[in-house]
C-alpha cells in the first residue's frame, strides 16, 4: 500500500496541504473535522487549523504542528456549530510561519468569512498589486489572502458572485472551502488540477480532499467537485453553480503516482489500482531478469507489487521502515554521518545476500537518497540492483502546490539517465515513460496535468511568479 | 511604592497595553525592547510581541503570556536588525484571543508595516463600515488593524501624509508606534490621554509608554512625545510633525492614580509625588483618629504613606502580600473558596490586634475584595477601620483604552456611599474629592481626562461605541 | 513486514521494554544510544532514558514519552562518556508511573550503578520481604529495583560475584544491562527467555535487546548472549562468565510472532523469515477457496505473504493503514463512536467488493478489532472471510514480562473456537496449530517457552505471583 | 513587609525548603497542601511536590518548578485521601536534579513511607557508610534518603520507636514530616535549628514550616513542634513523644533577619517586629545625619522602616523594584551587561537627587549587588550613600541547610570593614553587631544558632562535612 502515510520524506514532492468542510446540523462537526483532517495528515504536517460556525460567528483554533498535536479534549469541546473547515498544510508559497497556518478567518462586510485553500495562485503579483493600491494589506505571504481580498471587493455582489467574479481574476490551481456563519462553500479551479470530492454522512454533507477522508468519518463519496463548479451547502440543502463549463480537464497527475492515500478514489480512480498498474506497465516497457522484485518502502509499494506480478519475479520486502521517526527527531550529527538513511531504512540481510534485485520507486527527485539505499542493499550482498521508477524524470518545476525543489536541485534536469544511474550506483534504472504513464488511465489520458514532466502546463505561467515568492517574504 | 507592579488585580482597571520602540543601529535592539517589554508588564500581560526590522524586511514573534514566557534566548537570537518595536497587551476591546497580540505586521503597497498600538478608537464601527466597504477585511477584532488600513488606503500619500489623513478619520485615545523596514514613527491623539515619552540612549531613539522602560534599558529621558505629534527616527535623525496643534491636553488621569508604574515620570509629573500628595490631600479631607495608617498593598502604599506623613498617624505594615501568585495559579474551588483574598493577601495580627487603623487604597471598582479585607481585619483584632481612597468613586466607564467594568458592575453607580460603606463593612469610608485630585497637579489642573469619575469626556462617544464591541467578536 | 512497528495496538500483548547499551571509547556514546533505542521504540512507548558514565560518575535522562519526545539536542549534547546504557519501557508489573522509567541510577558501596532490565521476575514478594527485613525500601513498583538491592546486600563480593549471588536468588525472565562508571555489564536469565545480543563497531561493544538496534547504528552482530551468561565490558575489553551452563533454553516464542521486529535475528532465526514460514504452515494446515489473502496491517502482513505462497492465493491490500495517530490522538467520543476501528483501518473498497477474503493476522487477544474489521469487509462487499491466525490460541497469562490481558479477558480462555468465530462474525476461523508453531522451528522446536499457548511454564509460578502484583502498587 | 516574598536574589543565602503536613478527614487535603506550599515558596523554587494518603496507599506528584507550575487542576482532582505532606525545595546539598525533589515515597517493610525534609545532616557520611555496607542504595544525593534507610533499618520496632532510634543515630539539623498511609508525623531536632510549627482548622492538624502556611489555609497556631518532639497524628488524635528533652535550643537567627515571611511567628517572636526591632537597634548603634532613610526592596524594608523611626530621619521609597522576573527570564548578555541591576531594582529620581541617604539592608553576602545599587543611586544624584545592615558580617558557612556561598566567596571574610567598604562604594558601612542582634530577642537572646557569624556551632561539625558533598554528586 503505497502513499506518503507517514513522515515526509527528505528526498520527495511535497504537498501543499489538505482541507476537509461539513454541514452537519446535530453532529460533532470540530470532531468529525479532526478525524477528517487526521486521515489527510500526509497532505501537511506543518500546521492544522480548524474552524466552526454555529450560524452567527466563527471560532477559530489553529497552530503548527500535526492534527493530533494542536487539539486536545479541551479545545475540541470548546467548539461549538453546526459547520466547519479544516485545514492541514505543508508550506509552499509562504515560509515556514505560524502566520500562513489556515484557516483564514476574517472580519468583513458580509460578517465573518473562513476560508481554507488548497492550490497555488500563478498571477499573485499582479492581483496583489492590484489590490494593494485599493488599500489592501496582508498578514501572510499566502496567495489565500489574496482571495479574500478580492472576495470581498466584490461587496455589492451576493457572495457566490463575488466567488464567480473572483475566479475570473484568479489563475492557477485552488480547490477552496469558503465558510460564513451558515454556509460551507466549495469551489474548485477551472482545470480540477487539485482535488475535491463531495460526500454525505446522513443528512450532513461533506467536502474534502481526498475520499479517504469521507471513509474515515463514515460518509460516502457522492462524486468528485467539477472543475470551475461552487457547491453551496446551507439550510436549504446543496446548490451547484457551474462558472467555467468548457476548461480542458488537468488533474494533478502526480496525486495518483505520489500524494494521495492508496485508498482514495480521486477523478474515478481508485489510487491502489492506478499505482499497481503504473508497476504493471513499468514491467512491460523494461523485461529484467532478477531474483525478486523489493519496494522502497512505503512509496514504491503498490508498483512493486505491480510489477513482480507482471514479470513473475518473486515480491519480497527487503528493506524495514522504522515508523517512529517524529519532527522532533534528532537526525545524526557529523561524527555519525554514516548512520544516514539506515535510521528510517533497514535492509533484510537474509531476503538480500546473493539476489539479484529490481528496486521499486514512485519517483526520484534529487536522488540522493536513492544512491544511499542502493549502497546499503549492496553491503548485505545484493549481487546486482535494477532501480525502477514508476513515474517518468522530473525535469520541470510545478507551479500549481506541490514543492518540487527547484530545477537545479532535479538531478533528472543535471544529469542524462546514465549520469543518473552512475550517481544512484545502480546497474540499472529506468523511469516509466509518459506515454506508458498516461495509458495506464485510458480513455482520460489527455485530462492531467503532465506539467513536471513535460513542461507543458494548463494554465499560463508569468514570468515574475517564482520571482514574486522571493520578494514577498 | 505602588503601582500595579504584579499580577493583575481581581477588582482594578486594567490597562489596555504598553508599547516600545528602538532605533539602535549597532545595538541588540531585539533584546532592549524585551527589556524595555518588561518594564513595562505592569501594563499588560495577556500577551507579548517584538517587530525587528534590518532596513528592509520585518520580523515578528508574538504569543500569549508574559514577556519572559514568550521569548527566550533562542528566539531573541533569531533577530537581527537595528530597529524594532514591541507590546504588551491586556484585552480591552477584542477577546482573550491569539489573534489580537500585537505588534501587527502587514504587507502593504509601502513594504512592509509593523504597528503597535496603547489606546482605543471611538468611532470604530463607523470606520470600519467605510473600510469594509472599501474591500477591507480583518483577521482581528482590534481597532489597530483598522488604523492601519486606513494608512494603506491611503496609498498615493507619503506614509506621513497617510498617517496625518488617518489621524484626521479616527476619534479616541491612541499612542502609537509603526515601524516600516527603515524607519520607526511615533504617534500620539490630539489629546495627549495615552502617554507616551521619548528617550535616547547614546545615539539610540527610544520612544515608550512609560519613563521606567527608558530607565530599565539605560536610556535617558528627553521629553515626552507632544499631543498630536508624529515622531520619525530614521538614518537621518529625528523629525517631528505636529498635526493637531491646538487640542486641549487631557492625559489620562488613572494613570496617575494606578497604571503607571511609581517610578516613572508621565507628562511631567513623577508617579510616586503625585501619588505621595493624593494620600496627603485625603488626609487633609478627612482629618481622624487611628491608631495607624495601612496601605492595601502594593497600590496603596504611597498614598497611605501621605496619608500618614500628613496626618501624623504611624504608618504601618498590616497586610502581607504573596508575590507568587501567578498566571496559572488554581483558585480555590467551592469547598475551600472561604480562603478567598487570604491566598493573596495575609493581615499581621502582631501588628493590628486592638487597634483603629487607616487603611488606603488607590481605588474601588466592584468592592467585593475590599470588603474581604475588611472582614480580615476584624478578625485579627482590628478595633475600627476607616477605609480611605486616594481618588473620586468611578461612576462611568472608559472609553480610551481602560478597562473599567461596565457601570452596573461599578459599586459607586449602584450604591450611595453609605451603601458601598456597608457593603465594605468599614466604619468610615473616604473618597478623594475630585477638586482635590486635581488640585495634585496644580496649574495643569486641566489637562486631564476626568471622564471615569465625572462624565467629561474630551472626546465624543458615539451612541455605538459599546455596542459594536459585541457586534463583533 | 509486520512486527509492531508502530504505535502500540489496543488488542494486542504489549512488550515490556527494550534494553541498549554500550561500550565505546571516542564514540558519542549518548547519540548512539538515543538511536539504539529509537530502533527499539516498538518494544516500549510509555518511558524512554539513557544513563552515561564517563569512567568516574554516571549521568541520567529519562522521562515518560517517546524517545524523540524525552530527548533532544540539548540533552544529548549534556551527556559525556564513553559508556552507557538505555531504555524503553512499556509497563507491566508496575503502574503507569514516572517513578517507574528506567535506567535505575544508585549511589551504592561500589560507587554509582545504572540497571536497565528487560524481563519480569517469578519471586518478587519473597524476594522483597527479605529485603525490607534487612532494612531495604523501595522507590518504585518494579522488581527491576529488588535486582540492585539484591547486588548491593552483596557487598562484600566482587560485583561479578555479587551478581552471580544475585542470579541464584532471582526466578523468571531478565536481561539485564548494570553500568558502572567504568563497565558495561550484560546479564541473561538461565533460560534464555527475554533476548539479548550482542555486536561490534570498530571497537566499540553493544548489547541490544534485538539486532536491528545494533543495524541501526552501524554494528556488526556477533551473536546471542547466552542463557545464564554474564559479559563484562571494560578497558580489559571482553570477559564472558557462564553462571548457569545446563538450563533449559526456554526462548519467548510471541518474539517471533509479533514483538520482535521483522528485520531483526534472534537467537539463531530470522524474524522475518519464520514469520513467513508461520503462515506457510497455516496455509497447510488449512487449505480455503478464496479470491485473495489480505493481512491485517501491519501485524500480519509477513504471515499473509507466506499464506499466499503456499496457497496460491493472490496477496492484495485491502486494509490501509492511518500511520499518523499518535500518543496525543483524541479517541472518538460516545456520540461519534461508529467511526471505531475505522479511523485507524480503512478498507480498500475498489480491491474488496464481491470478494471473498483469507484475512491474517498474527494473533487474538481480545478479540474485539479483530470483529470490527470483519464487519468493515463486509461493509465493502466482502462476499466471505477466512480469519486466519499465525499462532495458536493464548489460553494463558505471561509471567516473564509480556501483558497478555487477564485470563477473564482472554477470547480464548472463555469460548470454543466457534463462540469466538461467532463473536468475530468470520466465515471460517483457524489458528496456527501449536505443533505447527513448532515446526517452523525444526530442531530448535523445543528451546521456546510457550507458556500462553500451553500453561507449560519453564520457570515455576509461585501462587502468590500476582496477587502481589495488587499488594504493591 | 520585608522577607524574600519572590524571586530569589542573586546574592542572598538560600533557604533549603518548606514542608506542610495535613490530617484533615473530609477536607480536600491535596488541595490545601498547594496552598499551603504556596504561602511556603519563598523558602524554594526549585521543585515542588505532594503525597497524599488514603489510610492505605501513598499517591505522590512532584516536578521541577514552582508550586503553581508544578500542580494544576487536573492533577490536584487526581488525588484522593484524607492526609498529605508536601515540600518546596531550593539545593543545597544535592544538585539541581529533579531526582531531589521531595516528598520521597518509599515502600518499605511497614507499607509506603513518605518523607518531606527540612535541614542537613552533619554526619551524612558517616552513616552513608553504615548503610552501604548494610546493602543500602540510594537514588538522590539528599541525606534525606539517608533518614529513611536508618528508619527502615529498625523495621522491627513500632514506627516511632524507628524515629526514635533514628534520631538518636542522625546529627545536624531536621524537620521531618513523615506519612504512611494513615498516619501524619512531626518531628523537630533536638536543637530545633530548623522551624516547625502545629496548627489546626475544626478538627483537621496541620503542620507547617512557618504560621504563614497555616493563615493562608484558614488555621490557627497551636504552637511551635519542640526541639526533639516527635508529634504523631492519626485516627486517635495527636500524641506527642518528647525524644530529646533537655537540648539547647538554637533557633536559625537567619530565618528572622531574612527567610521567613514577614507575617510568620515563629518560636514566639513575630518576624515583622523582630525586624523592625533589629533596624531600631542599628539606629541606636550608628547615629548619622541624613534626609531619608531608603530600603533595598523588599529585604530591607522592615529594617529600614525600624531605623527611620528610631532616628526619626523619614523614611523615603528610592528604589522600584520589579515583580516580574520569573525563572525563565534572560539575564541580559555580555553586550549590554551595564543594564545589571537596574533591570530590577530603579532608583526614582526625583526623590533622591541631591539627597543624603542610609539605605539598609539585611544582609550581605558576596556584596556584589550592594556596590551596583550604591553605583546607581550615585547616577541618580545622591550626595552620600550610608550603608546600613542589620545584621552582623557573615563570616562562616552554614552546615544545617542554608547555602551561604563558600568562605572564599563570602566579602566579610576576605576583606576588613574598611575594604568592603570601598569595594561597595558607600560612604559609611555598619553592620548591626551580634550583641545588638541578640538584644532583640531579650530573655531569648541565648536560643539561637549564630554559627555563620560567630563559628559558634551548636551541633559538632566534623571535617568531612562538605568534602562528602562533592565525593556524592
Amino acid at each position: 500500500m503505497n502513499g506518503p502515510g507517514e513522515a515526509p520524506e527528505g528526498d520527495k514532492p511535497r504537498e501543499e496541504c489538505g482541507i476537509f468542510g461539513i454541514y452537519g446540523p446535530g453532529l460533532d462537526v470540530a470532531r468529525l473535522t479532526y478525524y477528517g483532517l487526521y486521515a489527510l495528515q500526509h497532505r501537511g504536517q506543518e500546521s492544522a487549523g480548524i474552524a466552526v460556525a454555529d450560524g452567527r460567528k466563527i471560532y477559530l483554533q489553529k497552530d503548527m504542528g500535526l492534527v493530533s498535536e494542536v487539539f486536545n479534549h479541551e479545545k475540541l469541546n470548546g467548539f461549538h456549530g453546526h459547520l466547519a473547515i479544516g485545514h492541514v498544510r505543508y508550506s509552499t508559497t509562504g515560509t515556514n510561519n505560524p502566520l500562513n497556518a489556515q484557516p483564514f478567518v476574517y472580519h468583513s462586510s458580509r460578517g465573518m468569512l473562513g476560508l481554507a485553500h488548497n492550490g497555488n495562485l500563478t498571477n499573485t503579483a499582479e492581483l496583489r498589486s492590484l489590490l494593494y493600491s485599493a488599500g489592501s494589506v496582508f498578514q501572510s505571504t499566502t496567495d489565500s489572502e489574496i482571495i479574500v481580498s478580492l472576495i470581498a471587493k466584490y461587496s455589492q455582489d451576493s457572495l457566490v458572485d463575488a466567488i464567480r467574479k473572483s475566479m475570473a481574476d484568479i489563475k492557477g490551481a485552488y480547490s477552496l472551502l469558503i465558510l460564513t456563519g451558515k454556509k460551507l462553500i466549495g469551489v474548485r479551479d477551472p482545470h480540477g488540477i487539485r482535488p475535491l470530492c463531495l460526500g454525505r454522512r446522513g443528512n450532513a454533507y461533506i467536502l474534502a480532499s481526498e475520499s479517504c477522508a469521507l471513509d474515515t468519518v463514515g460518509a460516502e463519496l457522492i462524486r468528485d467537485v467539477k472543475p470551475g463548479e461552487i457547491i453551496v451547502i446551507d439550510e436549504n440543502g446543496l446548490t451547484s453553480h457551474m462558472i467555467f463549463q468548457n476548461g480542458r480537464r488537468a488533474h494533478c497527475i502526480f496525486e495518483y503516482i505520489y500524494f494521495a492515500r492508496a485508498d482514495s478514489c480521486m477523478d474515478g480512480f481508485n489510487i491502489n489500482k492506478v499505482r499497481r498498474e503504473m508497476g504493471r506497465q513499468l514491467a512491460r516497457e523494461y523485461p529484467v531478469e532478477a531474483d525478486m522484485v523489493i519496494p522502497v518502502p512505503d512509496s514504491g509499494i503498490a508498483a512493486a507489487r505491480g510489477f513482480a506480478a507482471e514479470s513473475g519475479i518473486p515480491f519480497e520486502e527487503g528493506l524495514m521502515k522504522n515508523r517512529y521517526i517524529g519532527r522532533t527527531f534528532i537526525q545524526p550529527s557529523q561524527s555519525i554521518r554514516d548512520l544516514g538513511v539506515r535510521l528510517k531504512l533497514n535492509p533484510i540481510r537474509d531476503v538480500l545476500d546473493g539476489k539479484r534485485v529490481v528496486m521499486v520507486d514512485d519517483s526520484i527527485v534529487r536522488g540522493t537518497t536513492s544512491g544511499k539505499i542502493v549502497n546499503m542493499l549492496r553491503e548485505c550482498g545484493v549481487k546486482g540492483v535494477h532501480f525502477c521508477i514508476s513515474s517518468p524524470p522530473v525535469i520541470r518545476p510545478c507551479f500549481y502546490g506541490i514543492d518540487i525543489s527547484r530545477e537545479d536541485e532535479l538531478i533528472a534536469c543535471r544529469k542524462p539517465l546514465r549520469g543518473i544511474r552512475e550517481f544512484i550506483g545502480a546497474d540499472g534504472l529506468h523511469y516509466l515513460s509518459l506515454e506508458g504513464l498516461l495509458n495506464v488511465f485510458g480513455e482520460e489520458r489527455d485530462n492531467f496535468c503532465t506539467g513536471c514532466f513535460s513542461g507543458n502546463y494548463p494554465v499560463e505561467i508569468p514570468k515574475a511568479c517564482e520571482q514574486d515568492k522571493f520578494i514577498l517574504e
